[in-house]
């Protein structure tokens, strides 16, 4: 059978598929699949390569790492799946990818409360406003942070168990959509290169990092849930993240201040103030 | 960032691929999966499928079951890679997929042995010659075979360990090029659809069955290793193979023989005869 031929072969063997969305993904995967690899006219042990790769990177994943999230993430894939998704108003307030890190529930913890007591670090203070389009104040808005720590490194990574819930908080605004917590300053890292995805970094001449950032899901009802994060200025690798995830929009000023200067938390030392705003997208008036 | 300019920037993050070869496949491939992303506006939700679905498929695989050669087997991809890396003379035997069931190795067997001795099920004598392509045989030419059973299952799919081996044999050709041994006639038989791919199958409304066919993988020094099956003439779904491997070529007469018909492993009672020759392609006059 010709290469042509055999792809059509496969598309109509989804003719009975019920689903007509799946029937239109599935035959758009078979037709995009055989047309690489006839380009690259991949070789047998090219194959048992991918095969092997696919295989090992499944077999990665556990209840912390999800490996595949991981390789969609360097291929730009789950930001390209973001950006699709995203509706870019001009108030809103941009997405980004949700990584691979969000594999076990936030703390739920009270406004103002330290998200990272298990870590050391320059001491942060975030606080900030949900808004909606027109900047009025969402009350009750339920914010899901978590970041890594000055290290480098999520609650999940650190040997010991009994940080699970570290650099993680659930919170919800007050009745002014006002949010305020205590963390470290969090580092840029490396994602995990000890799998498949750290090997075909290393094999294409990648680094591994990614900028400094707080990642967020913010919802309420009415509202579309939006997952981002927050860039720290000046990071590095803010122009080379190893998952194209940073929008310029999304970064944000981490400013050293002296002790004594007023703060939500009541910090009497110094710390590092960030504001972050965030402007949710009113669903109620969207077709769908 | 707009999605064709995503996807310059992930093809630009492989500019340092030492691999020349490595650098395009993947070029290629980002080019392609970003496209199919885009072409069917991939949903945040049908994303988290997929990545679900890719992982159960990784952890589906063992030391006896490859869950990504059979998607790449229903989607046609293996077929697709075998029918590019063919070298299609007119005279060579042509070849087909190696399949999921090859993960152990073949018990070397003596010319004449019965490779189905746990097997119950119609006797079957197979008997051929290995030639090149001007017809002289090959001698020596080492033989692997592997099959299922009259109800259609590989040796691993047997709860049974200790029948790993039946249904495989590992063979050497006479100095004439000759071989013969005895097993039962195999069985159409459904691929394992407890898995992933099982799930793809139902809900594409596809069914799981193969035409029954025994493997060979037939090796010699000079020639191009072949790779193929051998498809019982008559057997059900050789129109609609689950995995497009049917070639007409590779269809073979197994024609039942009355007790006392002459055949060369010494059979007494009533079996089904089918000759299988097989033709290599001199590699010595090849370009690579």
């Amino acid at each position: 059978m010709r290469p042509d031929s055999l792809a059509q072969a496969v598309v109509d063997s989804f003719a009975d598929t019920e689903n007509p969305r799946l029937k239109h993904v599935l035959e758009s995967l078979t037709r995009h699949l055989h047309d690489f690899v006839v380009d690259v006219n991949l070789s047998l042990e090219e194959w048992e390569t991918a095969i092997d790769f696919l295989t090992r990177t499944g077999q990665k994943c556990d209840d912390v790492r999800q490996e595949f999230i991981l390789l969609s993430d360097v291929l730009g894939v789950s930001m390209l799946v973001e950006t699709l998704n995203d509706i870019e108003t001009p108030e809103a307030t941009d997405s980004t990818v949700l990584g691979p890190f969000h594999m076990i529930d936030s703390p739920r913890r009270a406004l103002g409360e330290n998200i990272s007591p298990d870590s050391s670090g320059q001491k942060c203070v975030v606080h900030g406003t949900i808004r909606d389009e027109q900047g009025v104040p969402v009350p009750s808005a339920v914010i899901d942070v978590w970041q890594a720590d000055a290290e480098g490194f999520y609650d999940v990574q650190q040997p010991e168990s009994q940080q699970q819930g570290n650099g993680r908080g659930l919170f919800t605004a007050d009745e002014n959509g006002r949010f305020h917590f205590q963390s470290v300053v969090p580092s840029h890292y490396p994602i995990p290169t000890d799998g498949p995805v750290g090997e075909l970094l290393a094999a294409t001449g990648r680094h591994a990092y990614r900028p400094a950032h707080i990642h967020f899901i913010v919802g309420a009802p009415g509202f579309r849930e939006l997952t981002t994060h927050i860039f720290v200025e000046h990071s590095r690798y803010l122009g080379s993240d190893a998952v194209f995830a940073v929008k310029s929009s999304l970064v944000r000023d981490f400013t050293p201040r002296p002790a004594g200067t007023d703060n939500p938390c009541g910090l009497v030392e110094p710390f590092v103030e960030a504001q972050i705003d965030i402007t949710l997208h009113d669903e109620s008036g969207d077709d769908t």
